[in-house]
């Protein structure tokens, strides 16, 4: 049994990380409804569209969703007023400390959840409080760490410096990583990137086929001051955007005509995203993997 | 059964990275000895001293070793003349074009592995004929590829690329780390960092001391041209040196007595070495907690 997962109320320990423009309410609403946990990624919207977001959300499924914060984030006080008055049962809180909104959401009975890039910030975050620490690795896509600690190295430190759950994120893209991240201690697996890719993800068709062009070494870091962001190299973008006008100019002509059309934010696991599928085929082939992944770990271990 | 293990002729999938100074015949052979794959480093040696060395290993351990060759440096053609003379059964070639000595090597009836830092690379390894190839993460530390990407994320997409084996390395510390690589499609693991810390390895015990003080942000990359160099970072290791100096003046005095003393090459992982423990136990307790660990991520994973 997963307690993570009871807790919580999902089926499957897989959860849709916090993407602004990406994580609107359609896809989310179809991780939660193939059994994961979605989240809305709030940051590039103020209080009011997150409002219609949820609403949109609960249309589109009666399972439990929760919504992403970032703390740093001006507008992150008109989101938090929200979340807790449209009774959100999960809150993913990030970019910021952990300090300033636990202690409110958890008043409240939200179970909150925080992204740590180092083991020192996982540590701060227990100590905030939090119920679940998202350990987040460094090739992850979008905003991550100036500290580039990779998922691998992350996991089990953070595992052994806290005693809440520990949820593993960054580079996981299959039921490989689940099972490679339930492996080094996690409970459960937080993805972006291979969500970009799903049918329901509202990003325009064009940029989810350059996404499944792109190789690992096309999802580069831009280092800024706090944070770094890891995006599809403006090069490569460039020249599978000139592939798509050649071969298939219909799907070219939706760059820039859907939610998040000016997004580039992908992660190193982008070479693992092959084709653009429905949410729920994501989800059932990775838990089909993981399982079919275990009798091989056990066979290529061998006896003491 | 593990296929490579059976291959090669040895017990456990783990094998000691070729580290210049640092794996010398003492440490290569205690690996060798404990059920893994013990490696020499040779980048830092002439090929006379690459043959006493593999004497030296000879008169410790009657299991099999082999040796790393770095296959841009100047020295290479001798140290390979010197595996061929001494009828070596392994060699791991890294740091270089995998066409240049791979067909020698295995005409001669040598296992050739080649350290890969991208899945382009490691297809070109592949293509060049290796048995097996490394995979290597950049958490990992001294030298690494300039691309940068992380372990998690290579070794799937590398198994997906290649037919040989690939052993998994970079971000590998101990048994969860074991069973996540061979949960990622990997057949066996390569580890120096947590290495460094045998007590058999010929480094100054004051540096194992500091290795065991760092944190997984204490090992830094240093960016160079080709290839880039991860290293604990120099005002940590100053801070570490006074701390030994005044808690522990005989251990600091080791510091300048050894070999490899100029040596500061550590991987991410560096957080998770807490202790200075002889070669088996850190093998033993390897290939124990991967064991602990298989029922664990079952329980955690829900059922279909």
């Amino acid at each position: 049994m997963n307690e993570f997962c009871e807790t919580i109320g999902i089926r499957y320990p897989i959860i849709l990380g916090g993407m602004a423009r990406v994580g609107t309410a359609p896809l989310a609403a179809a991780v939660s409804n193939a059994g994961g946990l979605g989240l809305l990624g709030s940051s590039a919207w103020g209080p009011e569209e997150l409002a219609r977001q949820i609403r949109q959300a609960r249309q589109l499924t009666d399972k439990v969703f929760g919504v992403n914060i970032p703390v740093r984030a001006q507008h992150a006080p008109g989101l938090i007023a929200v979340v807790m008055e449209q009774k959100i049962s999960v809150v993913a809180t990030s970019a910021g400390d952990p300090g300033i909104w636990t202690r409110q959401l958890k008043n409240d009975g939200i179970f909150v959840m925080h992204v740590a890039s180092t083991v020192e910030r996982a540590v701060k975050a227990e100590q905030a409080g939090v119920d679940a620490v998202i350990a987040e690795g460094s090739e992850s896509g979008g905003m991550t760490g100036p500290e580039e600690i990779s998922t691998l190295v992350l996991v089990p430190q953070v595992t052994d410096a806290v005693k809440v759950p520990v949820v593993a994120a960054g580079g996981i893209g299959d039921g490989r990583g689940l099972a490679a991240a339930l492996a080094l201690g996690a409970c459960a697996v937080q993805m972006g990137t291979a969500f970009i890719a799903a049918e329901e993800c509202e990003i325009s068709r064009a940029f989810k086929e350059i996404l499944v062009m792109a190789k690992e070494t096309d999802a580069v870091l831009i280092r800024e001051d706090k944070m770094s962001r890891r995006v599809l190299n403006e090069a490569f973008v460039e020249e599978a955007v000139k592939m798509l006008a050649k071969h298939h100019p219909d799907i070219a002509k939706t760059l820039e005509a859907a939610p998040g059309s000016g997004t580039r934010g992908a992660g190193q696991i982008a070479g693992l995203v092959r084709k653009v599928r429905p949410t729920a085929a994501i989800i059932d082939d990775m838990m089909r993997e993981a399982h079919a992944i275990l009798p091989k770990i056990k066979s290529n271990l061998p006896e003491l």
